[in-house]
């Protein structure tokens, strides 16, 4: 199949009506999650099966929405995962619930991913909160959008990034809490964050949202400068990295590639990456000399880890 | 004046009021701001202009309204603040822009923050994030809501907290980015992270938002189970703490306090504060003492910072 094949409007629009409706069932699985909760005198165990539940609904309506609609497409879902290769043929990677943890506590940053790659390129995402009701969506070459109607970045036009001191940085935990990994992790926390009298980058702060796919959405919309992501999957950035091309911005591998700025399977699938927003670029730079430049100093804070 | 003078039914409608103008005055502001980065060469200087210009324009909108409708009132506020102690006298404690390196950068957790304190004790509090829409209110006496009509927590009923390694907390940088401050509150993070294995609890995971008084909000919502911030100020938690008690959550001050619970003017201003979510108690205790028995838990893991 070519890409003059995949009509990516009217992908696009069946995706948003798929995120929306994913959406509704989430937030009706969360209410009767904290009402059986409420009545229950062991929510424990309940709620942990109720989880499951919702997720394994979720990808199923997703899954039967996209083989009904495009029977010759591939399909990847976290939910039922068994290390398939995103190939050249159109492929559907999704995440039913992104920010799992976030959906067991109540904490309102989750979200379905859904994300088409063709080619091992994301050509259209589409990232929906239905707690914050934020829905991000983008189609290759169509511009990328909050709720359909205000177009990222937020700002407008591409803001400048004067330095790495001036950047709202996105950072996660991961699941992995061993050493080696999370004290290196910790250890660049600290340098972002530290003075720079203390030979720090004194970032302007970082921030945890506890869902990749979001993150990814925010820098998308200017609100986050960078995300750095170790250890997530193509399901949590797939749909992402469609929406922040869209808007300008740049994802980069591990510290050890090339940082390009292309993309293709192998950085879909390589569990390591540095998203960076659309950037007015520096005198004497293009936009994506400027990310490649902050992705290089960013990448002197840190180890060359595993997930 | 005595607690029977304050008419609290009266104060939380006209705070509420407050916080949606206020609110829509910050993303009028935001809007104008990025409108005229964008058409601006030199975006830098412009847009902190423009942050300090609506900072204080809220500000003085609040005030002005505050002193008009209750000219019998004190009045503290972050842009004027001058030292004033917090007394007996009905105190209205305000934050016109919560968050405001997000609102810097247009992540989207800002808020206004309009509390009231009486005798020491906060009495009526307000928290609007106009960017998400997300208004949280309450009154002694009268629970806890989000966009009024929603009961905090969230969840119907107090959940259980199962152990330290079973939380979602929050937690953030601060704008203190040196030794011995920093690396000590870094430590805790990767104390609270870190794999049981190798001396950690293991805890669910970490958040930054990046605006205290929306954290404590989640907080109260059940969202987060507890939000630890050293370094924040009376304006950044007297909303937060009115809303988080009247959804049953408690209020801790320093490592080295007594952890009573008990809140008076001296702990609003203590600048040390840990804030427990609303807890089905243990077998054998009171919910108090159930947050309580975390709080130490907690603080074990910390060393006694200076903000």
């Amino acid at each position: 199949m070519s890409t003059n094949e995949v009509d990516l409007d009217a992908i696009l629009a069946f995706a948003i009506n798929l995120a929306q409706d994913a959406g509704k069932m989430i937030r009706d699985g969360q209410a009767k999650r904290f009402a059986s909760e409420a009545a229950s005198e062991d929510a424990k165990l309940n709620s942990v099966d109720l989880v499951t539940e919702v997720d394994k609904a979720v990808q199923e309506f997703i899954e039967k929405a996209i083989s009904e609609a495009y029977p010759e497409h591939k399909f990847i879902g976290e939910e039922t995962y068994a290390g398939e290769k995103i190939t050249d043929a159109p492929t559907w990677i999704i995440d039913p619930i992104d920010g799992t943890t976030n959906f067991i506590h109540g904490f309102p940053m989750v979200c379905t991913s859904i994300g088409l790659a063709h080619k091992g390129v994301p050509v259209v995402g589409v990232i929906y909160n239905p707690f914050m009701d934020q829905l991000y969506s983008a189609a290759k070459g169509r511009g990328a959008y909050l709720n359909q109607t205000q177009k990222l970045p937020l700002t407008g036009k591409a803001k400048p990034l004067l330095s790495l001191g001036h950047a709202l940085i996105g950072v996660e935990y991961g699941s992995n809490r061993l050493s080696p990994g999370l004290p290196s992790k910790v250890r660049t926390f600290q340098t972002l964050a530290a003075d720079v009298k203390e030979g720090g980058k004194m970032a302007h702060s970082l921030r945890s949202l506890g869902s990749a796919a979001i993150n990814i959405a925010v820098v998308a919309s200017g609100g986050l400068d960078m995300y750095w992501e170790i250890g997530c999957w193509p399901w949590d950035v797939t749909a992402g990295i469609c929406i922040l091309h869209e808007a300008g911005g740049a994802v980069f591998g591990s510290k050890t590639s090339s940082l390009s700025g292309d993309v293709d399977a192998d950085l879909i699938a390589g569990r390591k990456y540095l998203l960076m927003r659309g950037m007015a670029p520096a005198e004497g730079e293009t936009a994506l000399q400027t990310q490649q430049r902050f992705a290089k100093e960013f990448y002197d804070t840190t180890e060359d880890l595993n997930p």
